[in-house]
């Protein structure tokens, strides 16, 4: 198995956006120049990206839109259910598990955790609400794979632990803090903060990030 | 000025965040060891990272806590009010709305756009909410300078030209789909979807991964 770029992992889901939407307007073939135009990408990468998911283009016709879309979903694991906790429903949390397109990606709300009393025992969107003391056991039940946190930052490595001792395989950490877990563990860190930093840091550095930019989309092409 | 590197943009947050906590429990001294230590990272790492910022530590005694956070606020000009405004106000926009803290990140909503018209002329969480023909006018007058989409795919590129119409200087994205604008203004994309393909793929791949990471903490201890 060859280990996939996470830049590439992170292009896949715009790529399989756009392959649906193509089809949806009866697209069947399709370039990686079009695609990466569509894109604002550059067709050598987008070629590379492809070629992970091992489906071949030919020359001249390009790629069948329908059995790329399945190519990537497939890589992505996207067309198995994974079932997921998620613990810590406050408004993100709640929003989270109302969120119906959770089931294009496989991901699949059995139970919710959190401390507050007037929570527990009940249901958001049809998903049961538990004290946070059932994690490990009902996760190694129901085998559950993801766990995801949206709880408040001081409470996220306890979570984290908890999940752990269920023998949870991910992390998907909303939390505004970095969460520790034993390496064979993946830890996803989705934090709103980071991409908040970036983007007002740019908003000074704009000038000399054009040039950076400019300089390693010359690199992206050449290697 | 120096080009910051975007990690070290991205994980600024996480030392802010822990530098809080340590100045709340009256922790007036710090060394980037310890930082290090408390986030899971590499403390020469940690120590390049807050060089950015312009504070310096001194050995032995490390970084003054108050005098560092002031430093990374200024740094990512979080000390400066930024308003904003949010197009698209949905279940994700409205949360958005209604969360307090983008406050102690310097934006501030001062306006929300959407096409349903029972939305239109009423207020979430104290914002108006008006038709999305008036975001170039009302952008310039009031010299907004981000854009926060959080509108479907379909609606997202229609939204970005309104904005850069306005004048706007930065757009966050959590539309499901890349945007096109001009190169000056900063887009900063931040879909789940990403994180979510990065965290599936990774479920699969993740003793290669384990090894590549093992790689890359050696390098980064080397450079």
């Amino acid at each position: 198995m060859r280990i996939t770029p996470e830049p590439t992992m992170r292009r896949l889901p715009h790529y399989l956006h756009f392959l649906k939407r193509q089809l949806e307007n009866g697209v069947e073939k399709i370039s990686s120049t079009i695609i990466a135009q569509a894109l604002s990408l550059d067709s050598t990468q987008v070629r590379k990206d492809l070629e992970y998911t091992g489906v071949k283009g030919k020359p001249k016709t390009g790629f069948f839109v329908k059995e790329l879309i399945q190519a990537i979903l497939e890589f992505l694991t996207w067309t198995t259910r994974r079932d997921a906790f998620l613990i810590g429903a406050g408004n993100l949390g709640s929003a989270m598990l109302g969120y119906n397109r959770f089931r294009e990606y496989g991901l699949n709300f059995v139970a919710a955790f959190d401390t507050d009393e007037n929570k527990i025992g009940s249901e958001i969107y049809k998903v049961p609400i538990f004290t946070l003391d059932k994690i490990p056991s009902m996760a190694r039940r129901m085998n559950v794979q993801v766990g995801v946190l949206t709880v408040p930052a001081h409470a996220a490595q306890t979570a984290t632990d908890l999940l752990v001792e269920g023998g949870i395989k991910a992390i998907w950490n909303f939390a505004p803090t970095y969460v520790k877990a034993p390496k064979e563990v993946v830890i996803e860190n989705h934090q709103f903060t980071e991409s908040l930093a970036a983007l007002t840091r740019k908003m000074v550095e704009v000038d000399f990030h054009l040039e950076k930019y400019r300089l390693s989309n010359l690199e992206g092409n050449r290697t």
